[in-house]
This record gives structure tokens, sequence and C-alpha cells, in this order.
């Protein structure tokens, strides 16, 4: 299904940002901006993919390895697709689609990823181009999601939810977190999940780790398991944590967990149109902050989810960009007391135009299994 | 524990190339060469890291943030670690480090894959280097493996097989094949596998998608089931594919399956040192061509193994590379017929001074369950 408006909202939104900055066209090729300005992407890696896409006049033109041709023309929002056999020169056809388009001088936009062998082909000898960052453009564009995106981070965010439920309901003592993170693995996929990014389980001091690794590491009589997951739905991003006790919570461990929920609360409360990014990662600090756990608190409050599961906005300190409708990221206060254990609470939720929308849809009431 | 032998006779040999192609020095930023070469590695999407090799003299300078300066001191094969911290510009860093390495007028040979913002970071302004793709200098070295390197690859296809098998017990009509693919990941996890690259699992007609994906579909009570998975160990793939028969098979899947088995037997046979790759794709074509089904056998025989899942020596037709001791590869005919069923039995094998060397322990004899 093409969805041509959609697609040439955004080209328009990139055109009138790229004419701003006196750039002449863009060059795209890397597989998220790809499938977020023409609806279809490739791994361009081995091959070459991209898109070309003039600023002043000219319509966006696609090209692709053969292989890719029938796929492109099925998928891509634009209908001018040019592709190039194995024993072709993607250069050659990259050099004459510059040449056609009267692109020999052009100053391109470019991708701070583009590959260097890439780069090479834009900018030949035989061209006057010239390359240069463009990449805030294309974050600034992805980063104020449509009604349809929204729906998708939804929708993957439900995936999250069933499997951390699945989680729960098959967590018992002698388990191991990796047979946890496969049955919610296993559930986001048989739900229609595209593919879990991660999914990783930490339990006992395990927990403690924001950055640890789903381990051989049996669940025990009295433990506390956390459950950090990403789900994908026609490629866009939910990432939920949810971190539960089994066979009982100590008095710390139910107070640490009412702290961090009520951060994420407090956070979740502060999110609306025109208030700057750090202001939410505040209301979550200032509650953990006055229980006095604010060293324990070690990493920024959110990200930004989309084609990405992390992009813009960033929720953390030092950031004052204003949040905007159609925004979306998460919510993820935590306290980690190393060797001990760990809570961390996690939820997808949108800004709107009166405050703002969760995207997550799941219980965050401390549950003892 | 730092094997500096290993690591500098692989930097000799990179400065060696170099020297001939009047290269002066290397910028090496990619995760699997920075690992190949310096034993320690970052993903440097978002910050910059990477590795200057001055070619004449001196010796290399790693450069990474200062979050990762720890582990860089810990397993890096280089004692010289520069770090820059958040408030820091790695581009000064960057162009402090080449003007203390009198680089200032250098040509680096860079990766093909290098991102366009660290290429300006390496030719800016003030600096009158240049950069070239030096790609094709770390493939060459990286795809003769030491004896260690061999047995990690060893280790990581016995992974495979110990997955493999696991998927093979779990086998019986009506589980899914996603069911099957999550048994087989979660061996290998616990067995100590660090990751598993891919897990495919296909049944019925899925089967003859050479590029299909693992569903929801149940296993049929006669049916044909194919895995093919990959693992890491430390940093190094196995590969392994089995087709296996659910309740029988019938004569033609029999017969099928022999002659894969056939083209899989004569390949690995024929392998040996001072051959060439595509020659070893004739061993397996061959036998599928006298056997009348040469249009179904539509892809390469084998790919290259190390720290990458698909790299040189590629064994396809066209490919008059030689084989010499060290190089490691799959072997892995198929042959497929759309809406039916397809067979591929894949293995890893090394050439060696003599002939070849299996990496990979698992039989290949037709299995009905």
């Amino acid at each position: 299904m093409k969805s041509m408006s959609a697609f040439e909202t955004r080209i328009q939104g990139l055109k009138t940002l790229g004419k701003k900055a006196g750039i002449n066209a863009f060059l795209v090729v890397s597989e998220k901006n790809m499938r977020y300005l023409a609806g279809f992407s490739t791994l361009s890696m081995e091959r070459f993919a991209g898109i070309v896409i003039p600023v002043a006049t000219g319509t966006p033109v696609v090209i692709v390895p053969r292989l890719e041709k029938t796929k492109a023309e099925e998928k891509s929002a634009f209908n001018e697709i040019r592709s190039y056999s194995d024993s072709e020169s993607p250069a050659s056809l990259l050099n004459k689609v510059i040449k056609e388009l009267k692109l020999e001088k052009a100053t391109f936009g470019v991708e701070g990823t583009l590959p260097f062998k890439f780069c090479n082909m834009l900018t030949a000898k035989s061209l006057k181009t010239k390359a240069i960052d463009a990449s805030p453009f294309f974050s600034q564009l992805r980063r104020i999601k449509s009604e349809n995106e929204l729906k998708l981070i939804e929708k993957a965010a439900g995936f999250v939810g069933d499997g951390i439920k699945a989680g729960i309901d098959f967590i018992k003592p002698g388990v191991t977190e990796l047979a946890i993170s496969c049955q919610i693995e296993r559930t986001i996929k048989e739900s229609g999940g595209e593919s879990v990014p991660f999914c990783i389980v930490l339990s006992g001091a395990n927990s403690a780790l924001p950055h640890g690794e789903t381990s051989n590491r049996k669940v025990g009589e009295k433990d506390i398991v956390l459950m950090d997951v990403g789900a994908v739905c026609e490629g866009y991003c939910g990432d939920l944590t949810r971190t539960v006790f089994v066979g009982g919570s100590t008095e710390k461990e139910k107070n640490i967990y009412d702290i961090v929920s009520n951060a994420h609360d407090e956070a979740v409360k502060s999110v609306k149109s025109g208030i700057t990014a750090e202001e939410v990662d505040s209301a979550a600090r200032n509650v953990i902050e006055k229980a006095g756990y604010s060293e324990y608190f070690t990493h920024r409050t959110g990200h930004g989810l989309g084609l990405d599961v992390h992009e813009e906005p960033y929720i953390v300190q030092g950031n004052r960009m204003e949040l905007a409708p159609g925004m979306a990221f998460t919510i993820e206060p935590g306290i980690y007391f190393f060797g001990k254990f760990g809570v961390r609470i996690e939820d997808n939720v949108t800004v709107t135009r009166r405050n703002s929308k969760m995207l997550s849809n799941m219980s965050t009431e401390r549950l003892i299994i």
C-alpha cells in the first residue's frame, strides 16, 4: 500500500530544511532514513542503494541493485527507480542520475553515517559536487511522529507488554534468566512482533547493572527480576521495563520500588508541549533526590522512540529541546544498589497538544510472584 | 589476557601492505577491525573511537570516549590510549594525535565503511591529510586465520551443533518454527555461546525459501524442517544448517537429500591449498548438475567465516582467489523446489597445508524424527 501523501510531506519537509541551509540535493542511504522517506529500505552495506532527492525541482530517484528492483517497485513511495546489475557499476549509475538531474555542481546533504566508499561515488572527480553533514535535518523531521507512526509504537509497546506478561507467568524459583528471556521473545514473535532487538532479563544482584546481560543465573526462592524488552512493529520500536519480586520483598525493596514508581509517575505527569526535555528528567530525578537516593539513579530518564530504539528527544539534564506534540519517548527512572538489587520501571509516552498520552498500557503496581 | 605478539603481527602485516601502497597511516574505527587489530572494540557509531596506526615509525594510538577508557586499558593490546570527555571534542583529540605523530600530510588508509562524520574529522581543513579506501588490506589479513582463531570458529560451530541437536530433540508435530528456534537459541546461550546472530527454522514449503524467516507455522505430521543457525565465540562465528524429516520422507525427498549430501561431501573433499574458490563451488555444483537439478541450486556454495559471518573467501563462480592454509569457510549446497520443499546441508571447514579440516562436527546422515 503506497501512502504517497505521508512520504511526500516528509520529502517536502526535508526540501524546506535543505533550501534554508543552501543544500541543493540529498543523498540518503541509511536503512532507517530510506524507510522513513520512501517507505522502502534495503541494507546497503555490501551493495549500494540510495535515494537522490533534488531540492529545487524534480522528483526523488531511487537507486537499487537489480536484485532489489521488484521489491523497490512494489514498496517505494516514488516511481522513479533505477537499478544496476552485478556486472554494472553503481558509481556510474549514480553519476548518470546526478548528471540527468543537473546536480553536477550541487551541494549534497548526506547522513553522518554515509560510508566512505559511497561518499567517494558522490564526490567523484568527474563531478563538482560537495557533501555536507545533514544528519540534524533527518532527526528534526523524524522526532515528530504522525498519528500512524504513534499507532505503530503503541502496537510495538503492546507486543512488549504481552511478552513481559508471559515472562511473569513463566517466572518461578529455579528457572534461568535465559529461559525467561526466550519465553518473552517467543511470545512477542508469536503475537506478530517483527523482531525483538533486545530482551534483557536480570535477576538478583544482576538487576543492579543497568547494562547487564541475560545469563544462566537461576531465579532464587526470594528474588527480584528485572525485564527490559524491545519489540518492533512495521519498523517502529516499543521499549518497556518491569521489575517484579519472587516470594516476597523486604521493606527496603518495597520502599525503593515505590520511590521509582513515584518518579515514573511524576515524570509522566510532567510531560506536555512547551516544557524542555530536561524538565521531564528533573521531574523524575527530584522524587529520587528527595528520597535520598540521587546517586543511585545513574542514567538519564529516557530516550526518543521511533524507527530507532534510541533517537531524539533524549530526556536528560542539559537537553533544553522543547517538547512538541508528536514526540514519543521512554520514561525509565531506576535505582541501583551495586551487588544487591536494582529497580527500573519504563513506559512509553507521547506529547499531545494538551499534555501527554501513554503509548504503553501495562500496570506498574508492585507485583509479588 | 593480552596476547601482544598476535596483535603485533597483524599490525606489522597491515603496515607492510600499507607501505607498498604508499599509505602513511591507517585510521581504523569499525568494531570488527578494531577487535582484530587491538583485541578491543567499541561500537563507535554515536561516539568516536578508533586506532591511528602510523606505517613508518611509532606505535598505534587508541582513541576512546572517557567512558570506555578503563575497558580499553584492560583489553587493548596497545598501551597508548587517549580519551576525551563528553564536553571535549573527539575531532580536536584526533587532530592533536595526528600532529603529534607528524601525520598532518599523511595519506590515510581507511575502511570503506568509515562514517562521513569521522572522515570529516580526519580530513579537516587544518590538516593536509588524504583518505583512501584500504578495505581490501583488512580483508586480506583477516582471511588467513591463526590457530587460535580457528579454535574459536570450531568452538562456535560446536555451540551451533549443540543448538541444532536440541532443536532436533524438540521437534514434533504441532510445535511452531518459532518455538524450535527459541529452543536452539537458548541451548546455545546456555552452553556459553556469546550471541546467536541468526537462528532460522523453516518447515514444509518454507524450507524452499533460502531467505525465509522463522514463522508461527506448526510442524506437520509428515514434514521437513530446515535449521540454519549461527553462534559466536569470543567474536568468531560458526554457521551450520541441517535439514531433517518428520514422520518419514518421500522417495523424492530422500533422493534430493542424498544429492545435496553428495554435493556437500564432494565440495569438502575438493578443498585444498592452491585450488581456487570457484573450484570448490564447482565440486558441489557438478554433483547437482549431473543429477539434473542445477537450476534449483540458486546460491553460492559458501562464504568465509571469522569475526564476520560473511567474509572472504566467497565460494562462488567467478572467484579465482587461491585457497591458502588458514582460510575458513562454509560449504552449504542446497536444492529448493519453490512451494514444495528445500534441503540444505552446511558445514564449516578450513584449508590446511595438506588439504582441509572440518571445523564443525555433526552427522550429515539423513534423519527421520
